[in-house]
């Protein structure tokens, strides 16, 4: 199991961080050994839209190579859904099994086309900027259609970590973490769409 | 109002972002008109536990300019309550209105000497750790003893940093932000502890 991470310039730190945490921690698990991951970017450091820089580990590999590819939000991709050179290395994550963003982060993926017949969510403050995109807004926390599996504003990245940990690894794998970050809450809203 | 963030080698990145991404909308509002914030470390970048690099804005500032002194927790705890130069340095924070800590940070706010007589928490699986350094471990979500406020574990950051905001610029600040990061959930165990 591969994963890359996704940064860019604007990009909201929290969008990337909760499922930054939550799915590392999946290599503890039997379903998770070996698990690798690399930050990547188009430069190799960015900066969030508050000021903080961060390096990339890798700077645009070939992401035909991961098994998941996470792509947060931010007020970034609203200039970056518009960037060739980003959207066009995106679309390398075609053949990536799962494709995964939070909040705005689905502009992107959009942007890219992978959300053509797709039912898909985002930040509730940007279901609009997404109607372009996909089949069809789903005002939901978490939205999975096949592989690719969408989620809401910043703070669903926890969520949507676990989310997809438990699809993954399982239930109690789930449970494991929650308890290991502290985290008491249920996710609400999941939807499966086709 | 001008906060440093303390950042270190082997920290838990979401222990940050969290409180991060949540006390930084403070500025929108009137209460924290003029808002500032440094990125602050004893080196100018600092590798997560995880593996992640991130650049510190300021090395070594003096902590006592600040009106509010965060520290995230993480592994990186374990070693570098012991560290002299960091924990000196951490000690410049004693005049800092408010000290506030997320997961095992509470070891290193412990450390510098400021939870000497105070109720403080962390992250549940170092309870027993914490206990050398204040006068009672109180297991729950948030403490609040004076200024000096303690999280508990990882996921804690967000919670804490909604509780610190609607401190500084009310409910009504506070259920705004909740909104923007799209946040359903209703912090349980918070306690003033005296």
């Amino acid at each position: 199991m591969k994963i890359a991470f996704i940064l860019f310039d604007g990009m909201t730190f929290l969008d990337f961080a909760g499922f930054y945490d939550v799915i590392c921690r999946l290599g503890q698990f039997e379903a998770g050994k070996g698990l690798e991951w690399d930050i990547c970017g188009i430069s190799d450091e960015v900066t969030d839209e508050l000021g903080l820089k961060m390096k990339t580990g890798r700077v645009m590999p070939d992401l035909s190579a991961y098994d998941l590819v996470f792509v947060p939000g931010g007020l970034g991709t609203r200039k970056l859904r518009l960037d060739e050179i980003f959207i066009d290395w995106l679309r390398g994550a075609a053949a990536a099994p799962y494709k995964v963003s939070v909040c705005t982060g689905s502009l992107l993926l959009g942007a890219a086309g992978f959300l053509q017949g797709c039912g898909a969510t985002t930040n509730p403050s940007a279901y609009s900027l997404l109607e372009p995109y996909c089949h069809n807004v789903v005002k939901a926390r978490i939205v999975q259609h096949g592989n690719v599996i969408t989620g809401g504003g910043v703070s669903t990245s926890i969520d949507l970590g676990l989310y997809v940990l438990s699809l993954l690894a399982g239930e109690e794998a789930m449970r494991v973490v929650k308890q290991q970050i502290d985290y008491p809450y249920i996710t609400q809203e999941i939807v499966q769409w086709q």
